[in-house]
């Protein structure tokens, strides 16, 4: 049995040191915990993370007033009692109040509750199960791990490498979602879901937005028909979708005033603020990551367990962002709960079960990862597009539906329009991935993720009745269709 | 092969003749022709049934309009922009659309266009495969069946027998979703699915409505909590609920002016129009069933792959309401598809599945039933309750979550509040059933009827990740309360 009493002490020696308190930290020590090891959580910044302060809380708190004042317009009945504008001024008290203030003090006794240690510093990998914590009172604490580290240090936004760039003082996801003024003029630089989110939020609350994408469609990542959706549901909410223009330099004098973005085509784009939203980067330039034979700076390659590679005996584990396998909170605190019964179990000599889809693998990273944006129209998506299941050698057929055929659709908005994709894998006869764009997603692909990760069989999915008239009725046109 | 030449001809010799156009009629139809069979389907009323134009269609038309306008009311930013009450004139006109005026000529040409004969009339059973239809015209047209007659006429309102019922010229579900006055006052008689939506459109349409309830409890088929919840809701959205009461007379001198209602306490209500939604009766009183030996007024009495029980060689079929396996369009369209090919398999001489689970047969009617209620705040479920799951003998675990608990619940709506449960069968670690209550859950039910239908272990849900930060992530809470 492993020594509860040591949880609570201010010992050196833990079972589990993790790396970062957002999300995913917190979960693999929450994980830890319940299976009676001693955690040290380290935190140089917020605990709570990237997610809790500048993602996923805050973008969503800004959104979601946007996404229901819209949804009530489409409703003839519910459009006569909307009259004003969404009232940006609320909208922040209201994320302000999701992100409590940028206080942490609440996450941190809730961890501290738990018998978990946070640590707050800037904690440094010093050799096998070694970590050192400079502490924010400038005293160094020397931390060691019986069983596991866990890197769970995120990512941050990464800014091109451009002429003024450095003066423009450019918006990242932290501005973007922090900020509590509505430039009249907001440039997007990026294609994915930051961008699509973000031109979302703030031309709801009144900036006029400008999103310039690189690439010549939206949210790459997702089917096709996606992107081209959610660009369309863009310009109708008045903003200016440019695509297959790339930054060139940017010129704003003096770091004040507007700023002009220059395009490759010459042409000039003049906004109030601009904000890149063109990918991430790993946090682990200063984790000491040299000192067991890692490149500082680098993405962490784990095997499906999340075990470190290249790092022997086992005691390196990375979650979360920083690992790359499915940058999501979601699907980091997937692996996080995996790695937590992990460790848990082979600290007890229990058996461990890292077969696909078992106790202690992270199966679901490869084969049944979702995402959604909350973009107006929302995208979800779960698994495999058409084309990653042809590339990853699978025999498959993908069918569409437009959800305008479903009545339920039709109910929940006038003139609905979005659409639905199953990819079956033709010699297993189940779905490898699932798409859906179009008002009132969100929740519906859950269903999708329960088909998709547990493999439920075409045959059965015909006894899985949808309630009439939910969207969900999607999935008879989507059997249908598929059964020809 | 059938003759499909036979299908589109005016001939009385049919291969199905279905009794009744509602959706499952028309399903029931649409698969036989599917597998090259030729059919008459038989309507005495519009094509499209009940559902179509006096259930959910209009229904959800109406009851859309007052939740998107609460859904937008409930958030900070959103809230400010709502200033206005709904509309009811345009959502009458809204509800006039979906019903398309009460004119079916676009089912029926669709039907048509199918190959499928729409014969309009009163059908008869007369004796083993033949129906008698008496045509608009007063014309008798004689159709033989030589597969099999399908029973799908569906359920009607039944009314209590009162002292003044009639003079009180009571709304039933028809009234209540194709009137276009709002009365000033309206007192609803009943606890069920049709109560409390009709509740929630009509005081959001401007009513002032008094829900009478015999019982103590609202939804009585769901658990319990539900039924507390949305009368909670009821009560803020203005509604005045009483329950544990009963109409013992009602009072309408000359049958106009207000009406007076007289409960079991001897206190009176005085309203503007009386909804009665106190159940259902089967439509089975003259489709001459004593022809065949059954009691005519009765349900029909089924198996699993909906033949009518006490009925030689197999020919008669009876699917949705009239059955009463599930009164649900949804339920019923499912016994239609599998009806439908059953039919259709049996003559092409093909193998037929009537396992569990297999192609031929309605399993999902005993073990994996959905339903969502409209109201404010929504109320979905799916299979069996703790209470049926015990009685059914399973050893069961039952466990709730606050829905507050998740972040995605908290961003949707300021001060959400709801509760989930999942039914967990001990001996076979999979649900049996779950059970939504709060705002937004209307499409969120359809990842437990994969999870419930699909019988997919709970193991496996741990890999099953809801996006963050959606509401699906009760998913996780529940999983977190059922390991304990």
């Amino acid at each position: 049995m492993p020594d509860r009493s040591r949880a609570v002490s201010a010992s050196d020696s833990y079972d589990v040191v993790v790396l970062g308190a957002g999300p995913v930290g917190q979960t693999v020590a929450g994980r830890s915990r319940a299976h009676g090891l001693s955690v040290a959580l380290v935190e140089r910044e917020l605990v709570g993370g990237e997610c809790s302060y500048w993602g996923c809380i805050p973008s969503k708190a800004m959104l979601r007033p946007v996404i229901a004042v819209s949804d009530a317009r489409r409703v003839d009945g519910a459009r006569e009692a909307v009259t004003g504008p969404v009232d940006a001024g609320a909208v922040f008290r209201r994320r302000d109040r999701y992100v409590t203030g940028w206080d942490d003090s609440g996450q941190a006794d809730g961890l501290a509750g738990m018998g978990i240690d946070v640590i707050r510093g800037h904690g440094r990998i010093e050799g096998a199960r070694r970590v050192v914590v400079a502490t924010a009172d400038d005293e160094q604490r020397v931390l060691t791990a019986r069983h596991a580290v866990v890197v769970c240090t995120g990512s941050t936004a990464a800014l091109p490498d451009l002429p003024g760039i450095a003066e423009a003082h450019a918006w990242t996801n932290r501005a973007a979602t922090d900020s509590s003024d509505v430039p009249r003029r907001l440039a997007i630089v990026g294609d994915g879901g930051v961008a699509v989110e973000m031109a979302t939020a703030w031309q709801g609350l009144g900036s006029s937005v400008t999103l310039l994408s690189r690439l010549h469609a939206l949210l790459p990542r997702m089917e096709a028909f996606v992107g081209e959706m959610v660009a369309d549901g863009l310009k109708e909410a008045g903003v200016d979708v440019r695509s297959g223009v790339s930054v060139v330099e940017l010129h704003r004098p003096g770091g004040t005033g507007p700023v002009t973005l220059v395009l490759d085509d010459r042409s000039e784009v003049t906004a109030d603020e601009v904000l890149f939203a063109v990918g991430r980067e790993p946090l682990t330039g200063d984790i000491g990551l040299d000192t067991v034979g890692l490149a500082p700076g680098s993405w962490l390659d784990v095997d499906d367990s999340c075990q470190v590679r290249g790092v022997d005996d086992g005691w390196l584990y990375a979650a979360g962002d920083v690992n790359h396998r499915a940058l999501l909170t979601h699907q980091g605190k997937y692996q996080a709960r995996m790695i937590g019964n992990l460790i848990g179990a082979r600290a007890a000599g229990q058996p461990v079960d890292t077969s696909p889809w078992g106790a202690h693998v992270a199966t679901a990273d490869i084969d049944a990862v979702p995402q959604v944006f909350f973009c107006d129209p929302e995208a979800a998506s779960v698994g495999l597009t058409t084309d990653q299941a042809q590339r990853a050698g699978h025999r498959v057929r993908a069918v569409d539906v437009d959800l305008e055929r479903v009545p339920g659709a039709l109910l929940y908005a006038d003139g609905y329009r979005g659409r639905a994709r199953i990819v079956v894998d033709l010699d297993h006869e189940y779905l490898l991935g699932a798409t859906f764009v179009g008002p009132g997603m969100a929740e519906l692909l859950h269903s999708a993720t329960v088909a998709v990760a547990g493999r439920v069989p075409i045959d059965r999915l015909w006894h899985v009745v949808p309630c009439f008239p939910t969207i969900s009725e999607v999935w008879l046109r989507l059997l249908e269709a598929y059964r020809g």
